[in-house]
């Protein structure tokens, strides 16, 4: 069944090789004063730096640069916004993967706004306006040139808020399969993983349908082929061309249109782990998934599990519980297989901060709620964490 | 692989039982004069027509009623532009199936337009504007609420065009599945055929991908399944809304993002024969699909019937040209299941028109291009339409 819902997207995606010739006629929609947004010396490395000053000459760029991963409300988002206000800033390109994305669209909304910024981001106040952005992906994974999302951490509160508001949806996104042959194993595989799990976070819900399983299955089965392509063949561009196109897929809606929403528990439990320990996304989410999904298990959800182990990986089993442990271990294996190490201790965890972080989730996330898919308690979440280590 | 595109949808869907309540709000964005276009009794019927007079009471509202199947540029088309110029027009309410939407998209751009307004939807001149469009559609079909795109006849020269242009997007769709509880099995099949063929039009092209091909063969097999239980079933809410949900996929170009544009040719030859004879455009498309299948199977088509039958129904057979003559007759069957006389004689059409017909597709479509995934030349059109009969 497609339940109720609402659903647009005004993004336009430019997708292909060369597809950057197109920037000063997409740049001149909004004016002539640029916030050019981006991390380190990749960029510059990519070339893309100096195409964008190349194709931008008759525009006024101004700089942030250094954004991290993991992109922090103090100093990123405060100083750009900052310079929004002072350049009387008409737009951002932005130019990188999903962190510096998802700090410049914080930045699109506290520039408009004349309080502190970390009310828009934490849900207390709703933004009235927010500056265009277009981007320019690098990185196949978190999917934030198709929607309005974004994740700052806050440090000095430990904190990592997911935001979401529909003025914050890119107007234009650039997306060259060629940007992301350079992208290094590690984080080929910790994007990927981070898209797997969108998808996964989706199809766990209700109601289901036929359509939109169909399309997650087939999300999936794409990302699962063609990321060990990409990791075997960096410049594969057919495969980087899949992955870059499904990842964008990830959290624009269109997968779970009519199911509602039911929380993003793995979500949730990563941002703790990554406030915490600072540890990159897509793997902390990769080693999460298996131990979720095993916590979950239960007669309420094991129909979601046989039609992933039919309809993902052609499985057959002796009954539906085996089916569902036969398709947990796979994704296990999975991830073992493109090189996430798939335990958090490896990647810095101390399993002593686990019960703080569980109590962090609790009080900052929604997984306990009742109309959450499964909702998890503290005990099930220190579960899910101790298994994980 | 997924090749070079660009992709914008600026429609927003509202899907679900009881959506019209939001119309007052939707329709108050853009103005107060109304033109309110529909087809026969059936919106009267389904007690939409004074909903919508019940919602609207603070809005003015002149009305187009009478658009035919197969809408007419004239007197349809004609007529509606010049109520819009005459009443400053701000919105058009269309309320109805694929053929009144179709209609009002015509009208947006002619009412814009100071010349003879063939000469846009025969895309001799390219329309600089158009009125806004609403819609709340009632039939489960064309896709129409979520493309840009409208079939015009003209009949004083014989001539049906598929017309395009990105001003024509509805701004909204609404999307009730009950208002399609009543509609009859024979257009219930037929839409469902016409929203399987916007598939396969788009699944025979070149390139493919992992994903794309998921996302279609999903799109199919919720359609074939859920028509059949909402043919046993006229008011069984998850079957109806899967169906509606999914047809509005058919041409929103979602499906052929990264495949480019090869062609349509069922719709090519089906546009002649409903100039024509004015059959039913889903029974048409039903008839020729089989057909088609088999004047294009080749060593190079090969491959995709080898995915369908695999991914699709589970195939397996001795050879890869078993398994394409068995999803071939898998259509065929398929479509005489849900109770589409499979012989365009049943229809009305006459053989003598045949070879008028081809050269009449020849002249006004694209299908005998170089870059068509096929090119079909005037006897391949002959043989497609002869063993069609």
């Amino acid at each position: 069944m497609i339940g109720d819902f609402m659903y647009g997207t005004p993004t336009t995606l430019l997708f292909g090789k060369g597809v950057i010739k197109h920037l000063p006629e997409v740049m001149a929609k909004y004016g002539k004063n640029v916030l050019l947004t981006y991390g380190g010396g990749s960029v510059k490395k990519l070339g893309i730096y100096d195409e964008v000053y190349k194709l931008l000459k008759d525009f006024h760029i101004v700089e942030l640069s250094g954004i991290e991963p993991n992109p922090k409300y103090d100093p990123s988002v405060i100083t750009g916004a900052k310079l929004c206000k002072e350049n009387a800033i008409d737009v951002i390109l932005s130019v990188g993967g999903g962190s510096v994305l998802d700090c410049s669209k914080a930045i699109a909304a506290c520039a408009k706004y004349h309080g502190e910024g970390w009310d828009l981001i934490s849900g207390k106040v709703k933004a009235k306006a927010a500056l265009p952005i277009v981007d320019i992906i690098t990185l196949a994974a978190t999917g934030s040139e198709y929607d309005c999302g974004c994740v700052i951490s806050n440090t000095a509160i430990n904190d990592k808020r997911g935001y979401q508001d529909e003025l914050l949806f890119p107007a234009f996104s650039f997306m060259d399969p060629e940007y992301t042959f350079s992208v290094s194993p590690w984080h080929t595989a910790c994007g990927t993983a981070d898209a797997i799990n969108h998808v996964l976070e989706q199809f766990f819900s209700a109601p289901s349908s036929l359509f939109n399983d169909g399309i997650m299955i087939s999300a999936i089965r794409s990302l699962m082929t063609n990321v060990k392509i990409a990791l075997a063949e960096p410049t594969n561009y057919a495969a980087r061309s899949e992955l870059m196109y499904v990842c964008s897929w990830g959290c624009n809606g269109i997968l779970s249109n009519g199911a509602g929403y039911s929380g993003w528990p793995m979500h949730s439990i990563e941002h703790a782990l990554s406030a915490y320990f600072d540890i990159t996304h897509g793997a902390g989410l990769a080693i999460i998934t298996p131990r979720w999904m095993e916590e979950i298990l239960s007669e309420k959800t094991l129909e979601r599990f046989v039609t992933l182990g039919k309809g993902l990986f052609g499985f057959e089993a002796a009954s539906e519980e085996a089916m569902a442990r036969k398709v947990i271990r796979a994704f296990y294996e999975f991830f073992e297989e493109i090189g996430i190490p798939m335990h958090l201790g490896t990647l810095g965890v101390k399993a002593e901060k686990i019960e703080e972080m569980a109590d962090h989730i609790l009080a900052n996330d929604d997984t306990s709620q009742d109309w959450a898919y499964v909702p998890l308690d503290k005990a099930a979440l220190i579960r899910i964490l101790e298994k994980s280590m």
